[in-house]
């Protein structure tokens, strides 16, 4: 269990065999499957599946199994991402002052429970440069106004490309990135401090207290043009009452923020998450 | 413990004393506290409380207590109401054509978990009468046209006095009371099936399902002039997935609808709830 | 999707080429599977799956799926369970004076949530005799002595055989069944008030709140010959405090157990449960 | 709201006119109540009362007020205990190797959210002295065999008297603590990593897994001389599945952990808990 493996993310138009097809493709080669979901959205008539399969005594060579696969997957129209277990993917956080989310990813990623790098953070204010400093992370501070915005956004997309970047997370990053920058690196995850639809924008607390709503939420979700409006990936709530002010408010949505981001992280790093139309399917 | 009580709830502007003046009033003549809570809204610069005690020993006759706490209230501000636990408040159900929050009502009655008496069933749709029938109770069918609205609310407030409501219950009642109606007949309490302020209206669990959420939810509020707007006095949640259809969601959001009214109604029946603004504060 | 499907579940040694096999079998006869899951447990060197195919244009008639099956699960060494989605499983629900979780299934009977008929109650008690005649159910009451119990769980058996009952549900059945009954009728699922393995046995309310817990639970179980030590279906819980007596406990454990008792029934009728060592893989 | 407070944590025997003699201590002085909340255990008897007021305009001078309380506290047989919100209590911190709940205290320590001072950690390892040393916290590394174990603890005692600490957090603190140690240092608060009273002891993980339950817990409570059998403070649980082996549950367990073990000490430090026979009243 150990061992590396391979994974594969599909979607494609529901039809007869799939399942067969793909679990052939696998056993045909050596492999031995040690995951395997499907689900059938009848509705939109898609399927949609993650095999995870060993390495181990699989006869393809990594960099045939893409082509050779692929060979399956047009005939049916299928959409398709391969990834391996053992490659490590390089995240870039993006925080502005609060420092809750980001001390906990870089817990996490140091504790072996995020496999991943960090090697690159981002931010609009100097304030958790000493974080970064702390943890050996660059650290790139890119001041935003209206008039600079544009400007700053091509350099923040270089340096992406310079650290070879595979995952922004938006930590508690207060600025709204253009629609040009997301179509150009779609790799973003978000969290928002509320339950999702409930308070987009801005001062969600503020706004659920003067709601007097009894159950506050946080939503991760990838960035989309549309702010707020991209799919989820993990949403959490906790039970307030009218004992906590907007500040209690606040304080118990920081605990739900760090868990449903990195809930959100782990899962996108293990390739459990297929984007389709604006839903996201997780293979827990 | 089981001896009848008296509940004072208390709302005023916060000031010294007001812990000591009300105490003060119940020691004074005789009574012993049962339950005594506080909630002080700095920001409002209000003071809102809950008194009950036993009127076992109490000195006052029951007609009196009011005046005079008047002549304490009067000073302070204070708005305020009197209740007595032995008193049986009379309910009338509104339902259309869904029944498992009317029969989850109906059940916690009889096992005498909601103290009250349901002499009066309105629906605009016929299909319930049955279980009126079967529980021995009134029921109204009043179909509902744009032309016949305000002529059927006046029949239905006569209604409601005819038979001495107390509280009005909408256990999914699929229309939307006027203005006017509310204003005449305030004590109404709703359910609707979405974790508001998200998916406010109509169709919520299926424009849950296109955004999809991982988390629906329910939530039991007063009802106001604007729709979905009033003070919200209980929300519950439970967890939902992509394998959940829009049907998984109204079959998991029956179990949420029918806990959370229920437990907004209880509370309210035993006087737990305070609403001040568009906020409640539940005294439990 | 509502066309009529098969479900197998499947338990076996894990091996290469387990998936590929089931689906082959499902697609070479001309099946489209609309929910295939399968779990691998690495400790115990299992592979479990459950597998949903539409009936509708599968080449192969229903008597003759199971023998062909079978040999191809012969020489995997697999246990498997054939079933049917428009079979109409016979539940016999089992009582003895609450009628909470009786109600709330009789409910979600007769509302089409749980796909099953209800011909037969059984109790130690006379009291809800009235309810079984209000729904026309056969009602029998069989009180149990020390000195009786064989005698009465012969009958029970005799009673479960002529109404060809296919499951047991236990719904507050507050009498220990031998460990002779559950091996000649092990289809059995039982409520506990308590969340397992919190509290077993006797009065778990008042145990729990003699403890100070702040959350309580309640646990749906396949019955086995040891007490409230069978495989877990489904739990749930709910959150209390110091202000709650031990009424309050029992009132909010009945919302409980009525929801998680539902649950279960209900991923039992859909074939969803697969029972391996004391432990349940439920495929949801 | 900002002023510094005072809380008196008054419990005695239930008698009429308790919640007027102790709001009349405090408006006959000045003061302005913040927070009242009482609770009456009807069962034991016993009235336990949450009572903070503003020092701003009290007439009593800080050390006069425990005097002044105790004239009247005696007569009604009351025990009672003092606090003012701008002590800042001095916490040790007790760990072994694992340093999540470790970390997540010092960032809530840092960030203001525990308002306390951390001067010392203790553990039975080296392990985690690198993290003391980075946040400025004395680190005495004491390894425990059968043999040392009185003479650790005496030094401990004597350790805790130096640094005059005021509570003492096992923050996963492998190590069973002595009758004697907590008889002559009472204020502990303890992590126990599953739903108690659900599997005690060592390994409640690895038990969890192999009962199969669909929920694990965490419970945070004052240490006892008898083990995991303390007044709870706070519990939570989260869902898991046949998917998560023991190293899931592992991982799930530790952001339980961390949250409960914080709420505990957060409501400790702000005078919530009082503890009565083996239970706990949280004035939240």
């Amino acid at each position: 269990m150990t061992s590396s493996t391979a994974i594969l993310l599909i979607s494609c138009p529901d039809q007869k065999g799939l399942v067969a097809k793909f679990a052939n493709f696998i056993y045909a080669n050596g492999g031995n499957i040690i995951h395997a979901d499907q689900h059938t959205d009848f509705a939109a008539g898609s399927f949609l599946t993650r095999i995870e399969w060993q390495l181990d005594g699989f006869n393809l060579p990594r960099e045939i199994i893409g082509p050779a696969f692929n060979a399956i997957a047009q005939p049916l129209q299928a959409n398709w991402q391969l990834h391996f277990s053992d490659t490590i993917p390089r995240i870039a956080i993006w925080v502005s002052k609060q420092d809750h989310c980001l001390f906990d990813l870089l817990w996490r990623q140091r504790s072996g429970e995020l496999k991943a790098d960090i090697p690159l953070m981002m931010s609009n204010h100097a304030d958790l440069g000493e974080i970064a400093q702390q943890f050996g992370i660059d650290y790139h501070h890119s001041p935003i106004t209206k008039e600079t915005k544009q400007e700053q956004e091509a350099k923040q997309l270089e340096l992406l490309q310079k650290h070879k970047i595979d995952l922004v997370v938006l930590a508690k990053y207060m600025q709204i990135l253009s629609a040009e920058f997301i179509a150009q690196f779609p790799h973003i995850i978000n969290i928002h401090h509320s339950f999702l639809p409930a308070f987009p924008g801005a001062n969600p607390y503020h706004r659920a207290y003067e709601r007097g709503v009894k159950i506050i939420g946080a939503t991760a979700h990838y960035a989309t043009a549309d702010l707020d409006e991209g799919p989820i990936i993990e949403q959490d709530v906790v039970r307030v009452s009218h004992r906590d002010s907007v500040e209690d408010l606040i304080r118990k949505g920081k605990d739900l923020e760090r868990i449903v981001l990195a809930r959100a992280v782990r899962l996108h790093l293990q390739n459990r998450v297929l984007v389709y139309g604006n839903r996201t399917v997780v293979f827990e």
